[in-house]
């Protein structure tokens, strides 16, 4: 039984606290937020009694029945957080990107050294089930070597204004769970060349992208290719296929039933996409937790780890780079896993 | 190379006048018709100089370099021409159904004798690629003994009071083809339940069904479903799945294209299915004619065969009485192929 | 906040009480089964301290902290048990079929009295979500009047020979499932017309079919039609097709994920169907016993209904006497709702 | 009533052949080719008397009952026979590329002037049913914008190495189509990004690559991405995706039926995609001969036209300098359409 805490009472921790309740080996112990009846809301939400919520986070680090936090803070606060339940003997599951900043990250993995094999980013869709049947058939030999990889990627409508001020740009905000699928599936990435769009006034404004089509290069010789928008009319747009010598697998888009309708002028039409991450990934977050509890447990790295959350970063920065210079940029030093 | 003779230039007539002039082995010498202006017209629409048409259907049997006839004439004509292009040492290709009356199909089979065997009757689902396939994997044994056949045929849309009137009700003339392919897959059949519904009432006051809903057992155990009805929204309805103990073979609708809408509200949307049976068996009709062609030139007996067209109808007379008494009918003698 | 007692601690009281653990407006408070570490295991599991296990059913009768039964034992205990809740002021959600026996069914009803609108029959696939939705679209009239309606169910494998004997047979067993769900949409049923199959001869030996082609005649003139097999090479079949005179809307098959392969001589391939109920209908099993907790709670009578049981299993006898005898049964009385 | 030539007498006359045969306002007068057998095969091929045969391509210009010709020679061919083909007052149809020479594609826009209107270049996929339709639907505005445009094009294997080491280079051999298709539906191209690879090391050393990956940046702000392989498990897989504001229309492979099958761990499993072009663009390249007719009866320019023959050859040289130095290129003029 692994004891947590949560740092941050917004959406995504509150997701969590639903999938460790539900964990039947997992406890809520702890919710620390600054807005202490978000903290206490979700607290008190899971159905079990005793959880406590604080709204100074260094009692999470203090707490002597915490085995593991998840940190789904405001990405400026993840990186002194993971360094801080690291120091306190905490496994840690922090929300992605881990900073926006590559020298943060790197000084975060400096800090942590050797107990990084305590510690998971949360790039969730590595567990949705899709995604991780293809992976393992990939993996198989099912299809062959990857040779090229596709991933549409396409929100149901931007985030606001505000929220996408601080959020880094599309590539370290959105896209960077693409970049992590690439290098899941792919493996190390040597070259990135990215085309952004501005077809949303206000998202121009503030300097930002709102659509945007990245290469990526493989060491070997694969590419990946990621196409991305911060709107879809038709619901949150997740797909992916590989493709290999010996055939491909795609993943489809979810729809909330399989019904589907045919009428005067039409045949098979079924209802929009899943809206969000919430209700596309739920079966991913609990997976997630899953893996992580278990890999802590057993006493092995979970994976993706801290490393894949700074690999992915580089990648972002690179497609930054590239969309903004009009060149491919190639990676100095190879990527690694 | 053989020579063909078309007596009927209604719309059926004009389907097999195309079908003959595409084909590399047939040419097209006559065609016949009452309406001399039709006869004529299809004659011209080939793009075949020297195709001569007649209102006098005693050309067609007279005429020496007419080596096949296509009797596409209204159904009460066909046992007549039938005997008569026999007679006059023609192989034939006629329409569905043979009659409407069992004892004239009976006394068209004794008249026709061992020449049965140049004879063919226009089944021509048995030739659509889909059904075709699913025909020859159940008898490779890909899906084991055929257990449950299901079979949905709807009209887009009712034919005329007027036409409908002399039809012979909804049996004869629309399920008979339905009756074809379960005996096409299933074999012989021992037993036959029918509802019959009247959801219109026009077509009620004729004393006909516009739907209906059809059981049929088959000696080997199988049972076979047919649903009917005489309208569909979304166009011509046809479809067929085979199910045995190894899996099932589903023959899926036709649309135009396989372009697919993905908007506010829906996803994967397609047009409508193809329209009628023009459009939907436009592959069916040139293979029904291959097949045709090919039996007749090598000297074996083409298939589906006049004794095939004979047993549709007792299936469909054995539906009438179902449907009408509301008993289930068993079928005296075996139904033999 | 709803107390519960789960009377039967096997795979179906296992799923119930992951559902009352699950729902925020219930909690679990006894179970009772002969078997008492079955039941004990069961009250352990639900991850809530204080849940009670017992192997005397009276106690959950006596409980005074237990406001509602869920009936999960075995078909011949149900209507006693029933009773006996109902007459201790409990409401009560029984799995199905209520009985196999018409005349106790009756007896059952005619004990409960006006308190039937405390009991609710477990008929699971009223909530599954996607037959839910054609439910909702079809009384929005969508499609017109539904006209015919087309329910495949075929269980992926048969269940041993000793459960099938004392199963009532296929009709009173699997087919009662088809039944509600026709009566769910299509209403009042007057005719009932049944084939049954033989394919199994363990099946055949202890007086069952193994498969069965059911038509139903519904009082507003649509025609429901049921295919059912105990065996599916491609798991858990479950599909439904409404059809009417502006459209159709069908309930397709589900598969783990949307992950759809294609290679040498294939394209488009998914995994097999769902396995079996547990997994498909696990949203069902969560909706219901909603829709039960919100019914209780605000005091509306919950549907479907102990009336909606008996009237399934009228249809059950009806399908069992017209497959035997190869007559078409006309229900005497109007089955009402 | 239009009479043709055809030059060329290889796989792709031999399909042009048949068209013409086919179209009821055309007739095929003469077929030219160094070879004469096949010249006279293609000729006796079509079952129309009188169509006559020569190795002599100065015969089809010297030709009085010539009113069109198809230009279906080797590539270098092209631009004289275009020239040679419009001073003889022919109207031409000329297949892709034009020329693999920007400067002679250039020599021959001067040379024909403005009888460029006689001209088309017979980039038969935009005559594809499907890939008209998004065409139109999205000038209809269905989507609003057209912002990312996704078009997966690939073989189902390479074609000899002798073939390809004449082709120009997989840009212009074979994305040239796919550059069409972007031109077509996004409009304006003003910058290009390719990135190819080298998986077929007999490819590679003919300093060719055997899949690529294309981005292409659109004067109105939408981007196109188009995905390129030699080789293909399951068939030619040709597929196009249209993403704006309001939706997005999807063109999905083909198969040879509407078979599906589910089995033991399979479920919707599909045939194979069409095998390759001939099979896949049948209908396309009927609708291009209908098109080309009916412009050349009304005195109407024709589309592709020669200039969309230099604007796609324009792309494929610019994809082939960014894949080559790994930097992006931008179009110094605009491509104007």
């Amino acid at each position: 039984m692994l004891s947590f805490a949560i740092i941050g009472a917004g959406r995504i921790g509150a997701v969590h606290a639903r999938s460790v309740a539900a964990h039947p080996a997992a406890r809520l112990a702890l919710v620390a937020d600054p807005d202490g009846e978000a903290a206490a809301r979700i607290a008190g939400s899971v159905g079990s009694s005793g959880v406590r919520s604080t709204t100074d986070v260094a009692d999470v680090f203090a707490a002597t029945d915490v085995d593991a936090v998840i940190v789904g803070s405001p990405t400026r606060f993840h990186v002194p957080q993971i360094v801080a339940a690291v120091e306190a003997g905490k496994a840690v599951l922090t929300e992605k990107p881990v900073d926006l900043d590559l020298a943060r990250v790197d000084e975060c993995l400096a800090a942590v050294g050797d107990r990084a094999d305590r510690v998971m980013v949360g790039f969730n869709r590595r567990f949705d089930p899709g995604f991780a049947e293809i992976a393992r058939r990939v993996a198989d030999g099912e299809i062959g070597a990857l040779e090229q990889l596709t991933i549409i990627s396409r929100d149901p409508a931007a985030a606001p204004a505000p929220y996408l001020v601080g959020s880094g740009g599309i590539f370290r905000d959105m896209t960077i769970h693409d970049f992590d699928m690439a290098r899941f599936l792919l493996g190390e990435i040597t070259e990135v060349s990215a085309v952004g769009q501005n077809l949303d006034p206000d998202i121009a404004a503030i300097g930002d992208f709102d659509a945007a089509v990245v290469t990526l290069r493989g060491a070997n010789g694969g590419v990946a290719t990621i196409i991305n928008s911060r709107h879809c009319a038709a619901g949150y747009d997740q797909r992916l296929e590989a493709f290999g010598p010996l055939g491909s697998l795609e993943a489809a888009n979810h729809t909330a039933t399989a019904v589907r309708f045919n009428g005067r002028g039409v045949s098979g039409s079924s209802g929009p996409y899943l809206d969000f991450f919430l209700q596309r990934y739920e079966h991913a977050y609990s997976a997630e937790l899953d893996h992580f509890i278990t890999a802590i447990e057993s006493g092995v790295a979970p994976s993706p780890s801290l490393r894949d959350g700074r690999e992915a970063l580089v990648l972002a920065d690179a497609a930054t780079v590239s969309a903004t210079t009009g060149e491919r940029v190639r990676l100095g030093a190879p990527v690694s896993a």
